[in-house]
């Protein structure tokens, strides 16, 4: 892997029809509504929903450390759709043939080189329903830290560029507002309603 | 509004290009990567944001009531990109001249006919970054009840059904992992972040 000499930069954005597309496309659905009225609506989908008929996993991940606070471990990548970093939980398509908590597994691994257990695994939740079929399930995995320090190895494939950080859970919802000050850095949406649910229970102790 | 007589269904599905879509259209971005690379990746974008720059907005919301439990107010409505209901949080389009605290009150309004105050206003998000531009804001907005128990009337558009549905914050997880087990129904990603953030916190007492 070369070493990184530049922020990435859009050169070009060109029109995409069907014929030409690789990973989505669009469609639009004809259907009727509940008095039985004729109406459409426009959707863009993946190509590449496998056999588990999930398109994606994250990885929401606890790492306990003998000694330090509950963390958690964020990656910041350059997205081109946004033309920006995003603040995100590891995260990745599942391939054809495996599980999401195969998928969960082996992208925290790739992304982050941390190997975990893995705790729970969400229903399969709608990612953007107004406007795609998307759709994905999040695995929490807990990931338990020796006493060393440091930052196992990546494994990423070619071209991808991934910044790892660990974030203590009881200052994340603060570090990822702090983050979207940032030039060009965009937190996902994702992501921070579970920080922000973490810290809304942490401000009202009634729930 | 007519009185709703079937579970909406898909008649067809048909492939649309750019030059017959109205909301959403495909681009390839041509971009260089971190080492100079030339890249190409695929995006579906919205057509409609405006000038707040920001897609759409989501109403996070808490119903305070003088007796009963703190609740939220959840909306249920067929969705045709996943040809199911979605189990969701007020939301909405931001209008062209709207800042994304007017179009939360707006739509909290017209989805739910409640009126309340926001109490705060998430950074600018990426909704799906891997595969689409689109961004949103969640708004916190806290709604107290007086002791009537009715819900308030709807003003909802021509052919918009949307039923609501008041569940208790302590039990908002429980009941979006039962939901995602009915026929035809699928939570939306980012509520379910949010309540699976609430419920972590209340589990590990340590965060």
């Amino acid at each position: 892997m070369s070493a990184p000499t530049q922020t990435p930069r859009v050169t070009r954005v060109t029109p995409l029809n069907n014929d030409a597309s690789k990973w989505i496309h669009l469609e639009q659905i004809h259907y009727e509504d509940q008095t039985g009225a004729p109406r459409v609506w426009e959707v863009a989908s993946r190509r590449t929903r496998g056999s588990a008929g999930v398109d994606a996993v994250a990885i929401g991940n606890v790492l306990l450390h003998p000694r330090k606070p509950a963390s958690t471990l964020l990656v910041l990548q350059y997205r081109p759709p946004l033309d920006a970093y995003t603040v995100e939980w590891p995260a990745g398509l599942i391939d054809a043939a495996e599980t999401p908590e195969q998928a969960a597994l082996r992208e925290l691994k790739e992304e982050t080189g941390y190997e975990g257990r893995v705790v729970s695994v969400s229903p399969t939740l709608a990612s953007d329903p107004g406007m795609t079929s998307a759709n994905m399930q999040v695995a929490m995995v807990e990931v338990k830290l020796g006493e060393e320090e440091e930052l196992p190895e990546q494994s990423l494939d070619e071209g991808e560029y991934i910044q790892r950080v660990v974030v203590p859970l009881s200052e994340l919802y603060e570090r990822l507002v702090a983050y979207s000050k940032e030039e060009k850095t965009v937190v996902s949406a994702k992501l921070f309603h579970w920080a922000a649910g973490l810290q809304f229970a942490r401000e009202n102790k009634y729930v």
